[in-house]
């Protein structure tokens, strides 16, 4: 009976993708998504009491979609933006929902030097950090924690989607040695959760992609906090009609198809 | 049998404290505490597979003792230290051993000027971040995000230890702006881990206390990374020193009694 088994089960890379996990930090960012695929607040939260992270969640097609919002924090009542919760969030989605693929979606600045303009979604090829400086040999590398994002060479193809490499940090803005850093990342987009969410799902061995829309230019000449709140809203749809396509795409296709 | 139940089902902060997780970043400053007690490193991991935190665990006197070390990165075979891995075993720890107390113990740096000596051991009156610089109303609050530890007025007097206050960040180094968010924290001592375990046992409503040795001088003459090297092991000696009469103080004690 090996052969009919054989074929059955599939290695996780042939089998299409069932079920999805995507992480996003900000609720303007998350309600277009929800509104869009019509997500339901699950009520009966899979995470622990106490926490504010919250489960939307709905069918398209052959997809069940988990879109994973780390929520108000209870302290200050802002969203838990950064890498701590989404690396928190990351885990326990993990844990608790065993998804396909992880979709890290939201908005982050661009370099423009390296090809980046307000509106434009890139697909990161790689993630590292900016912010953990650690002078000692290979705590360095560690401190960085570079990674590759699971390689989607078709999805960028045929939604023509720019590709870069993204640095995170836990600051809106950038110090002089956050800048040398990031240069070193050779980052063409910076955000405040990607790297955080690549190495929990390194750590569990489930393939992340990272979808980011530039709200801000850093090498221009406005404010970051000032232009970042000023486009916030409308790349948030640039970026909601990104991760919508991606979500097409992936429909019906297993990983490596991707 | 209202009467006997009521006596029975004490709040936790009235019951004697039977559970404990000691979370320690570095193996070196781990070791020494495993060997005190004769912790047995747990051959069924309540941790998923592929993460490399480990769980020592054994009795002393009335207490449960989980020491939670996070382990080597797989990537770089470098102790994972910082504020990810220490929030994610400081949660994965609190759902799976559902602890009385969560311990934080580990090297820091430490501030002459706010006096700070290398080889001193601090408990925590509060943690705060120094390299979340979010430049938005309130979110600029939810960043530093300061905390008060658990208060243990009794164990501090009892074993006449120094009190001062922690800033946390992601870098062995100090930038000239983490040095001003380190200022306005009021911070005697500098770590990498303990605010975000503050985050966790915050979220989860455990109670958490911080014993911090102090390694290397900031404010000093001397390279910070060259220092730390230097110290870590005789300084380890005496965090190793404070945890064991923490430990001793704890036991038979509940929460509020210390």
């Amino acid at each position: 009976m090996a052969g009919p088994q054989s074929v059955t089960r599939e290695v996780s890379g042939n089998k299409a993708i069932s079920n999805i996990v995507i992480v996003i930090a900000m609720q303007t960012e998350a309600q277009p998504v929800v509104n869009k695929f019509h997500l339901i607040q699950d009520p009966h939260s899979p995470f622990p009491q106490g926490v504010p992270w919250l489960r939307y969640h709905g069918k398209y097609k052959d997809l069940n979609i988990n879109l994973i919002w780390p929520g108000k924090d209870p302290n200050s009542g802002v969203d838990s933006v950064g890498t701590i919760s989404s690396a928190l969030v990351t885990y326990a989605a993990i844990q608790a929902l065993k998804p396909d693929l992880i979709i890290n979606a939201g908005t982050a600045g661009g370099f423009k030097d390296r090809g980046a303009t307000v509106g434009d979604v890139f697909i990161i090829s790689d993630c590292a950090f900016h912010d953990r400086r650690i002078p000692i040999p290979v705590f360095d590398l560690y401190g960085v924690g570079s990674r590759k994002a699971f390689e989607t060479p078709n999805l960028v193809k045929e939604l023509n989607l720019k590709v870069g490499k993204l640095s995170t940090g836990d600051s809106l803005d950038m110090t002089q040695q956050d800048e040398s850093s990031i240069t070193a990342n050779d980052a063409t987009v910076k955000d405040m959760e990607g790297a955080a969410v690549a190495y929990v799902a390194d750590l569990l061995k489930v393939p992340a992609i990272f979808v980011k829309a530039v709200t801000d230019i850093i090498d221009g000449d406005k404010p970051t906090a000032e232009e970042f709140l000023q486009n916030l809203a409308s790349v948030t749809t640039a970026l909601d009609v990104a991760v919508e396509q991606v979500i097409h795409f992936i429909n019906g296709k297993s990983v490596s198809q991707l």
